[in-house]
């Protein structure tokens, strides 16, 4: 490389996800994290990104600095290991993945400007809790009204039902995903229509306590954790809609309802709406498999496409061009050929991490509720 | 002790802080907080608390477990140290105080049943992104409604600012304090009247970049930093509020507006609404020094009680019963003689710590805006 990339390369920024005051981690331009923890008396510390462990070595100062490989662009979750205990990153935010609260690291992207917070009219997030009948518990969801909602008391809005992965929860697709910034972003620009996001927990098990958040943890080869599918599928059928139906300036129609999740709640997505088609109109499954075969799939819900289009306004399904784009593309290619409304997405340089969803949703976004 | 005593004694259980499936912390009858954690190649482990670090032992597993002195009832903050590395207990959930994001414990009080999670009409937490003009940058506070809020939209109620101690932020008092599950609470039982709660960052410092929440890091001996007044008071008066009644159906004036805060919260709330009367008619400082004497202080704003009277419906004070409670009383006592409606609390057997804060907020908001 020249001598300007090789300077460039060995500039190391600190991650926009660091706490306050906080210089680390640091990310450089080739997506290299660069860690650093104060731990005068350890004999090792390791940096692990994915379950990938990078040594870091002790300077004179006691503290221990290391470098992983670089990194897709995006975000990360990551931890570190002190003479053999897992702990998180002092130095910055956290977010619940794995099946814990951890550190996360972000990796600029060349295309962050549309999940930037932005000097834009700005929607809300609500922390909504509720008590659920069928679980006798209090659960949480994250409920997004569009920029205007609490002014405009008279227009009532679409509804998007957006799922986690599986070890997430209901804090993910706010917190990772940027999801109420794409969505300022994207009705600024005029590119999507207004409507709110429910953003509930997916999981198996059921809320904890009083004052904690729902559970998500799992443990690892447990995907789908068994009763997933129909443990939610009552609860946002039988509780979840109707209470959001009642609680919020809805559009409380099949028309204009959508569902859509990633990898474990894509498959949901598939579980739940593809099976329930006069409750859900747009469907988006990221990084969680396809819709199947539009003869065969579902009971041939899809055999009669002109009676699927009557009720399905889109398909959307999108894969890590990282993961296995191919069964998606394929999938699409079917799809069309028996005139159903699919689109199809494949985000550049990514693997089944958060930067494909971000991407997944600023697509999936700009083709809800269009036929209105 | 009896044997009885002594056997509860020994029954530690997993504190209501601790994140999902996870088994420790432990905190006993006593308020013993038992911590663990698998550090099998280290060469010690403390556990610190508020400053005051216990030794860990390491056992056969490779886990090491140690246990503090019995503590206040309510919540703590804490760390783990690893071999001279400070960092977050794996086993919880995180809190933002002393100027970090870190790990939190619970000590189960007597009392917890007032902010305990219900099944009553719950409100909501909006998570409120606004611009800043005189910062020139994105700021946010979380603004909770009552319940019925969505609904009945005709309704407008009174604002109650409330503000968070130093180095913590606009987090503290609904994840810390549940000011949201007292509102719930108290307002299904009858006992406070239905108000919007704005939690905005007090802090000097100026929010960060984007998605990046307000800084509120400060180092020790730094309360209050420099500036810290004129900056939030310039920020409050004539960006949040104005904000607040344009973004919410709220009664915009002065007998429907309020402000308190703990510590250094409690000095702004003397510093700013003791000193805009025409802004404030109830106020509220928690374990944040007096109003002073009111033949003199505020430039003798309370010299005249009929005419500050006709201003002030209430000035609540508070403070631990481990703290300096007498300034509190004795201030307490002059008010009263001067005719001015005064308030006076103190927590019973806790210090400077969010069980005093969850207890005085409880009481204050019985006693606003009761006069209406």
């Amino acid at each position: 490389m020249s001598a300007v990339q090789a300077d460039e390369a060995t500039t190391f920024k600190p991650s926009t996800l660091n706490q306050a005051g906080r210089e680390y981690p640091q990310v450089n331009s080739e997506g290299r994290v660069k860690a650093r923890l104060v731990a005068p008396e350890a004999k090792g510390v390791l940096l692990d990104i994915g379950g990938v462990r990078y040594p870091m070595t002790k300077g004179e100062d006691g503290a221990w600095v290391g470098e992983s490989d670089p990194q897709d662009e995006g975000f990360h979750y990551y931890q570190l290991v002190v003479d053999g205990a897992q702990v998180p990153d002092p130095g910055t935010l956290f977010f619940y993945g794995a099946g814990r609260w951890g550190s996360g690291v972000e990796v600029p992207a060349k295309d962050e400007e549309f999940y930037a917070m932005k000097n834009v009219p700005h929607g809300t997030l609500h922390e909504h809790q509720y008590y659920s009948p069928s679980n006798d518990a209090m659960r949480r969801c994250f409920v997004y009204t569009p920029p205007g909602y609490e002014n405009d008391t008279d227009t009532r809005y679409p509804v998007l039902y957006l799922q986690h992965g599986g070890g997430e929860d209901e804090t993910g697709w706010s917190r990772q995903g940027h999801v109420n910034l794409i969505m300022d972003n994207l009705i600024a620009e005029g590119k999507a229509r207004p409507f709110i996001i429910v953003m509930d927990n997916g999981s198996w098990a059921m809320p904890g306590g009083a004052g904690r958040p729902p559970r998500g943890e799992r443990r690892p080869g447990q995907w789908p954790p068994a009763g997933w599918a129909d443990g939610f599928k009552r609860t946002l059928l039988d509780e979840i809609i109707p209470m959001i139906d009642a609680s919020y300036r809805t559009k409380g129609d099949q028309p204009n309802r959508a569902m859509a999740g990633l990898s474990m709640g894509g498959m949901q997505t598939n579980a739940i709406a593809m099976e329930n088609l006069d409750v859900f109109s747009h469907i988006g499954i990221f990084s969680g498999g396809t819709v199947g075969d539009p003869a065969t799939a579902h009971d041939g819900a899809m055999a009669d496409a002109d009676a699927f289009n009557e009720k399905v306004k889109l398909v959307f399904q999108s894969s890590g061009s990282k993961e296995r784009p191919e069964a998606v593309e394929a999938n699409h290619e079917q799809l069309k050929a028996a005139g159903i409304h699919s689109v199809a997405y494949v985000s550049p340089d990514t693997a089944h991490e958060w930067q494909t969803w971000r991407r997944s949703f600023h697509q999936f976004a700009q083709h809800l509720f269009q036929d209105k």
